[in-house]
């Protein structure tokens, strides 16, 4: 089998069947693998997704072209703050323990993404990290987008390409957050304590 | 140029700069005229997007997976009127006009996407097509997913693949909604009256 | 009958009955005759409204008394703007489709009032429209009305008795879409497609 | 003047001029005496109202039409009360205070306008008055009303003219509280304790 | 029997059952009859409470040392307007009536607590009286509670000091509200009336 | 100083002064020098809360009450649930971590309060323990309490005794979070990984 992990819970892959590995298209099994060595372990948005390949590969085409973009002001590790801040306000349980643990890796800050979980305004941020999640979540929510927004942005650096990266990661995940409440996608176990430890603790 | 039509606004492509055809790649460019072929005139989104190539591939790939999809029991009309009647919610102005011009296109119908823009649940709809748009509804609004709501479309003859084929596309256009905010796109003016009138009259 | 038209389905004309125009009172004809010679047919609502003659007459001369009344700084076209949009609110299929119509009329802009029903702050209005719209919202959600909102008004050139007869429009219209809530009060077929297009086309 | 008792302050009448009595239309001036002389003061919404004769008529008209009809089972205590349970959601001061000082005198039950103010669904009222509530209240809240509605009246012995009643009623105050709102009508000081004592205490 | 009153209905004093007096701790009996004293009955409170001893004493030692403590800028009719716009936001019958009455004993206004029930923005309140109750309501809805909220309230002369005791009511009265709720807490018929009347009338 | 652990943020333990132990009244000093020995370190809230020394007894006095109460269903990590459940709504950063980290030591299950910060709904708890958290966030939100709600949980088998524990804690809290607001009280920094791996990992 492609996962070498057992899940805890039958039900953490999601609502529907994941394919055999031997019954996948070659790219799809290929981009498995290299995920699963790269993370230790296979995340359940791959099993998920791979219900249906060609929505598995303009899903995870879309995420790399957003994710891995070159250039712009975003690390990391605020793409994956927009995406925790975000996915709370839609209650996604798979993105907001994912990305928070991803965002503890990258960002090497072991409690930021709980404090934006209960209360991003609250949360040990920046001026400039307000404003990024600000943004982001004015897109979450679907409001109206005006000269204001962007130039509130401006203030604290972000010129209108990176806008347009915050605003399409917001949008991203809104629809992936979407997604995993119908498939009832949940974190793999592995996910949350990623990142709390320091290494060689 | 591209566009073959004047618009009556600058503004309604949106805020960011559309690039010139030559400076565009070829697949996109093709693509372009084929849907200016088939449509009569370029659809603003097309434009808008081309500012990101990489991210207007990966969007219009997705878009075909789910809108082209073969099989399943949703019409053509069943996908649109989906995108018209969770667009509302999100009070996007391009994809509530640009799709209930298309409803009105597949389904002959019309008058039905204007009285599901006001109210659907006091539109002229089949039991069917409202458990379809409820179903639609509680995925646009993140809500939790459960058996229920599964089972709530088997009664209306939805089996679990058109499930996930009515909750990805209004998972899909949460996203697109959200990015026409930010982008601030608008509708082409050919969109308002498309399909009102009979042909022959 | 009264009506020389057919009605596309029996719901149309709301859930209460009809009277004959032979049981109705001589004034009440008097008045539908009026109004089907001018619009071409008899809007729904004075069919429904017949089924109580002394709240007819009532409602009818309240009508006149704001739509119709003399002087002020609101056109023909604004009185029906404010009805749209405070309508969509109120999610009123009668009143929104009607209105919707007699606002292309009389500002013969084709496309506004769809653009209005769909998200008002992006719609193509001036910002005087928008400073009137805005007092008719507030109105419309029963907010606190406080000297600011009128400042704002006067800034744009409508003094205290124009925003008497915004608000009263908007007041108005927060009954009667009420009224057609529980009527079902839908709109004539006829309403869809008035001023959409030129005369002569 | 018209007015026989001094206001406690100048804001109580509202924020438009009240025209002196020798100014306005006789039929006018004799309803408010009438009024005054059976009330035993003159309740400010007549006075606010005459700014504007002509729709002083319209919404009195209108108001009699409603509240003194003959017939139907909603006796003069429940129109009071759909009118409090009502306006309280609008947070209007004049049509609380005013009608349920009127509630209190109808009913002989001084202390049950105060509880539907403050939560009506806690106060001492029978299933049939619960019932008559909730439907009034679904059409202040604009809900879609729908079969089920009428049917939930029908059980508690309400029929379809009884509905329109009830729907009316709570129609045609959603339009007052938005006037009170936008004149800033306040209650005469005289409303705050009728009815709250027994007569010969 | 505790209480010399009877009651009007026996849904009045909750859902709980009250133990007899002889049952009580005395320290408990002590303090009921202390009160009885003082107010002429026994409020629904201390008899509802006197079901859980331990909590009844911490319930009564917290009210104790927020509403009698010695120093600091607010009256006793300050916190009872506190109480009445917080518990009117949670729809608290006790809560709002109760000390609705306490506020108009002690503040000798006996029309002001109606109408903070009704709109605290439309009443008749000093701009400081409008801020210590936006500040209060802020508390009372758990907003995040910023320096800017702190600002406005030293512009009105309250301190951090005041502020803690305007928070601190805000926040025991949520507590007290929502223990009213599961308890099915009513006022005493008594409290609807006191305060309202001249004494020498 | 009677802490010994240094914060890692001045701002941690809020917003008011905190004595100096040696102006602390003996009984706070003792209690605070028991918990610190108990727990490791000396939770803020205690720091925060000495500022008012009254208001600190009675804070934990009924604290105590109703967290170390005998008797009843509720076990310790039920409380700490219900207390990380409802403090969720009100976006309490304090209560969130510090009370998610005791149901993290009492339940043994490291991954549970996590869930239930994201969805409740979706976290893996028994039909008990939502129907447990079903009540407690009824009376988080102020809900009218009724007598199904009581019927809901005792076909969980919690008798009314039980469900005066849930709505306490809830109720109480609905105070703390409020408190934690004002004072802007921040969790210590060792509640962040409390109970989250194996003692002896």
């Amino acid at each position: 089998a492609y996962s070498t992990k057992e899940e805890s819970t039958k039900r953490s892959v999601g609502r529907y069947p994941v394919p055999n590995k031997k019954d996948l298209p070659y790219d799809i099994v290929e981009l498995m693998e290299e995920v699963e060595l790269k993370t230790g372990f296979l995340p359940n948005v791959f099993k998920a997704m791979s219900h249906r390949p060609a929505e598995f590969r303009a899903f995870f085409a879309y995420y790399n072209a957003i994710m891995n973009k070159d250039g712009g002001r975003l690390s990391k590790s605020d793409k994956e703050l927009i995406i925790v801040a975000t996915s709370v306000v839609n209650r996604c349980p798979y993105c907001v323990v994912a990305h928070g643990a991803l965002h503890r890796i990258y960002s090497k800050q072991p409690t930021l993404a709980d404090q934006v979980i209960v209360n991003w305004k609250l949360a040990n941020l920046s001026d400039r990290d307000l404003a990024m999640l600000e943004f982001a979540l004015a897109v979450c929510r679907a409001d109206n987008i005006t000269e204001e927004h962007f130039e509130r942005l401006e203030r604290h650096g972000f010129d209108r390409e990176d806008a347009w990266d915050i605003g399409m990661i917001s949008a991203f995940f809104a629809m992936s957050n979407r997604i995993a409440h119908f498939i009832d996608l949940r974190p793999n176990t592995e996910f949350y304590d990623m990142g709390r430890m320091p290494r060689g603790a």
